[in-house]
């Protein structure tokens, strides 16, 4: 396989022509070409590299030689579909089944993060018999038409709001209406979800699920407050919903303390169905829905098969569970709360000396760095954000990158090989360019950057 | 890589304990433990070969050292996302491209055939500004709840027909409302579409896209008659609607004669937009929508990114070129044509000696056997197919499956490199289990097998 077949004017110029313009290109303005990667390297066409902060989805590190052994190992020997008996489908479930509470031990694999969000929602449906879902506000659940409709940061800019989909406020205590200094903001915005589904009954109509990302990663790296959770559950399942966790960004370790991101919100949480995508396969298309015995067999009792082509597929189970075997022997988990607690740590030191550093937040290796105008108002700084990104790519070869609804959350989502090391020059990078930015006393958020 | 780890019983044991039940097993009654394969054979857990009538995903065979290779050796090199410039996913767009007719040009890469058509529902909806979608009786176009919806094979057993999905008959010229006999079967059944596009408009509705397997497959292995899609195409577009074409079963050379099935239906037609999948990655999770500059245009328009985690990856895209590579250095069209046309000649010779069999039909190595209880009537002989497959599979270690409305319809969409031999057994196999059914007249039809 050659690392690369064409000059890169070339690449780009094809692909301005083949590929839909909707599919965009990081760094539109000067996109990079990564030709090779190893760990939490990228590598350009000219041998440059880059230092990824962004890559969760190459969990265990890109391109770890383990993981293409067992797909290759795997490949050789057999991948058909998951209606023939196969032992690598049953393993792989069994060692997911270890990793959650017992309540949650009935598996459907799928191929991506939006097939499982499109599968939880026809399971909550099926299960309860009715349509409505409440979602966190700046919430992303996928691309597909269904998941739109329960995304409020896309159906915004699409088809809008749909007469069945509730939207609840998204418990951010930086930015949202409970903040830090409320004396109980998980209470406080569970309550918003209890009132949500209160003037939702008294318009006749029932809610079927409650959808939430374990940590709302497009609406800004935001870690949920503590009892948030356990106290939405009680009010969607006594109104005779289903909790559903969106671990599809969030799970297999990366938080460090805890292998899901639910498990944060403490150990009398139990959500009903729980999706997961992204990190499972360390790249390759492999997701997976679990759920409850009772909700499982409510999708059976319509006597309709599920037939997923490619879920489950021996090749997808022995990366799933080779991605699995690494976690745990290179302490993957423990390497995110070191490294990412450092991160923090001196992140933190840098908004002491920082006006435009508004808050820092994460939980291991999901971090989440604020940046605003006023520290007062809490006003985005997003042209100062995006500077941020495109500074350190060009200047540095770091690769970083915003969300939040005003994209001025640098976020921090690396293969969770990421070092001590990765984490000292990235914040060393972005005191640079800070210093840099308040010494010139650039107005950046005036300009047209 | 253990070619088995649990014996047969824990293996099922297993499976039936953390799988959803809605995931059936084929043979379900004493299913099939399958460790190894390659080209057109299955192994089980005792070293015992079947021949696969079946596997359509597993396109240029099973476990094919050519795909494994490029797998393999990207993988070692780079797996991201296709937000980084890259060769492989221009490539691949480049050479499908050369397989289209040139107004098939912007490509959207995906992970199964069900994301294909969800996205090729959102590019048709949002070009037309329209919701309405006409499908095929029986058709099946995926699992997720949008696909469900346009798919009446499966709206029928769950949610029901919506009111913007309008069912036209389906053009089965041995089943359906006109058949073989009629003097131009391709404009009546087109007919049928255009006044049915007449009744939507009188209700005020408008037409937003024609969805159509080029072959239908659950319909019952499906050939469409002559002039069929150009018609239709004609009543679609001048409404205007676009044409979809779902190729997701029957893409990449099938037919033999023709690398997509809607080329069938001749040169002067060209769907709007083609979805792809099953076959294309030889059961690796890749599948594809390519359509118009213009429809790509509009979906661009409205300002939203369109991002898939794993869709066109580099991996993903090595190996969707490492399929069209070995379609073409094994000549698995010309193979499809030649070995197609013998199963097919023997089949019909095979029906001039049993009854039961009503129709032999296909086209390639997408060939069908439907079987019926009395010619007159056309009556499904249900059990008789069920009791073939079964039998196939106990004594001869054959593996087909049925098809079609009434589940009578034997089904061969074996992996392309099928033989000649292959073809010679199958029948000589159908043939004496069909005779001694007959010799022992066995009322299958009445009883409860």
């Amino acid at each position: 396989m050659a690392e690369e077949t064409l000059k890169k004017e070339d690449t780009l110029a094809m692909r301005l022509k083949l590929i839909g313009q909707s599919c965009r290109l990081f760094y539109s303005e000067d996109p990079v070409k990564i030709v090779r990667a190893r760990g939490q390297y990228l590598f350009d066409e000219n041998g440059k590299s880059y230092l990824d902060c962004i890559s969760n989805v190459q969990h265990v590190g890109h391109c770890h030689p383990a993981i293409t052994k067992a797909a290759a190992a795997q490949m050789e020997l057999l991948n058909t579909n998951s209606r023939f008996l196969h032992d690598n489908i049953v393993l792989y479930a069994d060692r997911l089944a270890s990793t959650l509470p017992e309540k949650l031990c009935i598996f459907y694999f799928v191929n991506s993060g939006s097939e499982a969000n499109d599968l939880a929602l026809r399971l909550a449906q099926q299960h309860t018999q009715r349509e409505d879902v409440v979602v966190l506000d700046h919430a992303y659940h996928g691309h597909l038409k269904s998941l739109i409709d329960i995304s409020p940061y896309k159906f915004r800019k699409l088809a809008g709001q749909k007469e069945w989909v509730h939207v609840a406020p998204l418990p951010d205590i930086y930015r949202g209406i409970y903040r830090e200094d409320h004396p109980s903001p998980g209470q406080a915005y569970a309550d918003t979800v209890k009132h949500l589904i209160e003037e939702i009954q008294q318009k006749g109509r029932k809610i079927s699920a409650f959808f939430a990302e374990s940590l709302p990663s497009v609406g800004g790296q935001i870690v949920l407050p503590k009892g948030y959770f356990s106290k939405v559950a009680e009010y969607v399942r006594s109104a005779g919903g289903v909790f559903v966790a969106d671990e599809v960004q969030t799970g297999f370790g990366r938080v460090g303390s805890h292998f899901w991101g639910f498990q944060l919100q403490g150990e009398d949480f139990c959500p009903d169905i729980v999706t997961m995508g992204k990190p499972m396969g360390n790249g390759h298309p492999l997701a997976c829905v679990v759920t409850t015995k009772e909700i499982a067999e409510a999708f059976t009792a319509n006597g309709v098969e599920y037939f997923n082509t490619f879920g489950g597929n021996p090749v997808s189970c022995a990366i799933g569970l080779a991605v699995l075997d690494v976690i745990e022997k290179e302490d993957l988990r423990g390497n995110a709360t070191r490294v990412g607690t450092h991160l923090k740590d001196l992140l933190k030191k840098l908004q002491a000396k920082h006006d435009v550093i508004g808050d820092v937040r994460g939980v291991g290796l999901f971090v989440g760095l604020e940046l605003v105008t006023d520290r007062e108002r809490r006003t985005p700084a997003t042209k100062t954000a995006a500077w941020v990104v495109k500074r350190l790519k060009e200047e540095d070869q770091i690769c970083v990158s915003t969300d939040g609804p005003w994209d001025n959350v640098l976020k921090f989502k690396p293969p969770m090989c990421f070092s001590l090391e990765n984490a000292d020059l990235v914040v060393r990078c972005i005191d640079r360019i800070l210093t840099d930015v308040t010494a010139n006393d650039l107005k950046l958020e005036n300009e047209d950057i």
